[in-house]
């Protein structure tokens, strides 16, 4: 058994707990990371593409990677398509705020990058991992490293970021977990393809949603929904295509551009919430303590909204003795979730066919959809919430981690945050 | 057998068919109303008591009566009270717009009262109606006076405003009917108290939706969410007390003010809408056409919206012998009533609790609410809809409305008209 002794142990190395352990880092806190899959293997899985306004300054103002600026594709806003029509959602116009296309897998890399680099302690490939003695003032992770050693490490506080199958959740023992099913799931495909549109297309017809969304100049990723039992494997290229065509045709000229499809997967759809999200000092962030139904791309923003919480409770509680400061971090963190939750939720019932809904529902499912649409306050507290409402103390984090980060890497952030902060404060 | 001949026949003399026999009037054109109940028997039902800032103006500017500005009361917002607190949705600030507080009895007796100033023909207590012959240039309605004579009414063009048990509806041979049915009523009760909020107060508890409204200095109007089964005599006053008492308690020293308890009803709750709303030469119009649940007081002012642009609609289709301005009548009238089915909907869905609903279901209603009063977008798309969304085509009919009407009555138009104007373009 090899013994470490750190200050915060991280049970999960996605984006959630990799850019917890940079942020600390940063603030002069020490982790370590463990993660049952491979980088590689992690690297590999196609999930989210849409980061907020506030994600992509976290990733460049806390100097963990500014490529987001220079690979990513800002958006200025999003179509929302029905009655065979587009209508414009102008974020820019509406609330000076863009969104960032830039794939979750590559937030993953700039985050295991910027560890390799910082000379952080990121353990890929463990197995039997648990966590110890949350209640105690010295909390541990057990586990066994890819060679069969076993492994304890000691810290101050664990956090459980090990995504929407958590295990460490199990160990708030007092939470009230809340969940909602939906009567549909999204079908993915990944298809080599020009883009469709510049930007995203969320789109309600007769036949159901649809959204058109884009990866690169020749590779494209569009949904639509379908019945949760689908199996990807009884739908042909032809009968997707027929599909998406019959959910985005219309009057106005749109072409779905169509090609060769690369990957097909079918996409779970979900509601939950476990509240808590500590347990003594157990504390738990992104999937682990939620999950949201893709439509709106709330997920990857929800967690790294959390993790900058957890940051700047976790350095009072650490740097400054301040134990009282984990007792924010659940009020903090959830009043953004059921904000984020309701907001997936309008998304989806608003553009989604149910089959249990009457003529009526359908109806006024257009009404909404023109009401928000015809209202310029309609359609900004639509784009408030997908380009991220501002966290409100989140002037105070960001330049307390900014003057932090601008010591280890002042040139490469001064240049980005210029970047964004004069991109977020446009029009 | 009395033969009438006239330009139009109204079928129902509540405020939709006086309003719109008042307007057709000044626009020059005859009307006849007939009506089953009595005048008295409509003076003495309770209904809606909030008028939208552009159903006050067609009352004032049209000349119809100045009465709601001296003897209603102004509200410039509502409050949304949730987990024991009171959160202000401020009109005029938001939208620079106020409702008022004046029951729609009081309509009533205003524009009856107009009918008989300008010698309008309006004809009570009839039975038997029927209407006849609407796919031809010579339709008809046919009753029976309180005395048993026979009468029929020939002319240009059918109205039927007979509310939400309309017969004259069954007409439109090819409609379509949308409903939806809640799992909740409204318990109503007039009562001697003195005012417990200055203006109106929709509130959501855990144990269900109420609303504070007003009548007087000395009577008030309340309603608590029920079983839609309930029987009003199954409720003493003190059961009623607590139960609102409950529904309104709180932190924040919102004092219920009690008394005697004047009248008890349970509201139906229903969404309804009827599609087209015309038939060959005759067109629905108000609670005819379509219901809408209680929560954001929409069915008058719905009612009031169709009819002004009904008597536009036929003024151009009668005086100016433009017979295919009735064909615009349904979509105009449509595009409003599906905006307003979706509010009625919305306000109701957020503020009820439902038996149905789970855990996950109430906490994201509880975001919502947070979502909505926490953003000036969400607040000020909530107040849009409240008080009322401008007509697209509005100013054209109103200028037109109100120079004839001016010409009848110009001094008390003009005072009147100018009060409003002054308050609606306010802060």
């Amino acid at each position: 058994m090899t013994l470490t002794r750190t200050q915060v142990g991280i049970v999960g190395g996605g984006p959630a707990g990799l850019m917890l352990a940079h942020l600390l880092h940063v603030a002069g806190i020490e982790s370590v990371v463990v993660e049952t899959r491979s980088r590689r293997e992690i690297e590999q899985t196609h999930r989210a593409g849409i980061l907020e306004r506030d994600s992509v300054r976290l990733l460049v103002e806390s100097g963990a990677s500014d490529r987001v600026l220079r690979d990513g594709h800002e958006h200025t806003g999003i179509d929302l398509r029905f009655g065979g029509v587009s209508h414009r959602i102008d974020f820019q116009t509406l609330v000076g705020a863009s969104t960032w296309l830039y794939p979750q897998t590559e937030v993953f890399v700039d985050l295991a990058d910027a560890r390799s680099r910082d000379g952080g302690d990121v353990r890929f490939e463990v197995s039997g991992v648990s966590v110890l003695d949350v209640t105690t003032d010295r909390p541990g992770i057990r586990y066994t490293d890819a060679e069969g050693g076993e492994h304890e490490v000691r810290c101050d506080v664990v956090v459980g970021a090990d995504g929407s199958r958590s295990t460490t959740r199990a160990l708030v023992a007092d939470r009230r977990q809340y969940f909602r099913e939906y009567p549909f799931a999204w079908f993915g495909i990944l298809c080599e393809a020009p883009p469709s549109a510049s930007e995203l297309v969320y789109a309600r017809s007769e036949h159901g949603f649809a959204l058109v969304s884009q990866r690169t100049e020749s590779v494209q990723r569009m949904y639509f929904q379908c019945d949760p039992t689908t199996s990807a494997d009884d739908w042909s290229e032809d009968r997707i295509w027929a599909q998406l065509q019959a959910d985005l045709d219309g009057e106005d000229g749109f072409e779905l551009r169509t090609g060769r499809i690369l990957e097909k997967t079918v996409l779970p759809f979900r509601s939950f919430v476990c509240e808590p999200m500590r347990h003594g000092n157990l504390l738990l962030a992104g999937d682990a303590a939620h999950t949201v139904p893709p439509t709106g791309a709330k997920g990857l923003n929800l967690a790294l909204a959390d993790v900058r919480v957890l940051a700047e409770v976790l350095e009072r509680a650490i740097s400054r003795q301040d134990r009282t400061a984990l007792e924010e971090y659940t009020p903090r963190a959830l009043s953004r979730v059921w904000r984020a939750q309701h907001f997936s939720y309008w998304m989806t019932t608003m553009l989604h066919r149910s089959a249990e809904a009457s003529d009526f529902d359908e109806r006024r499912q257009l009404g909404e959809l023109e009401s928000v649409v015809g209202s310029e306050s309609g359609s900004r507290y639509l784009a408030e919430a997908y380009t991220g409402w501002p966290e409100p103390t989140q002037s105070t984090t960001i330049s307390a981690t900014r003057s932090t980060a601008a010591e280890a890497s002042s040139a490469r952030e001064a240049s980005a945050s210029s970047t964004v902060s004069g991109t977020a404060s446009g029009t």
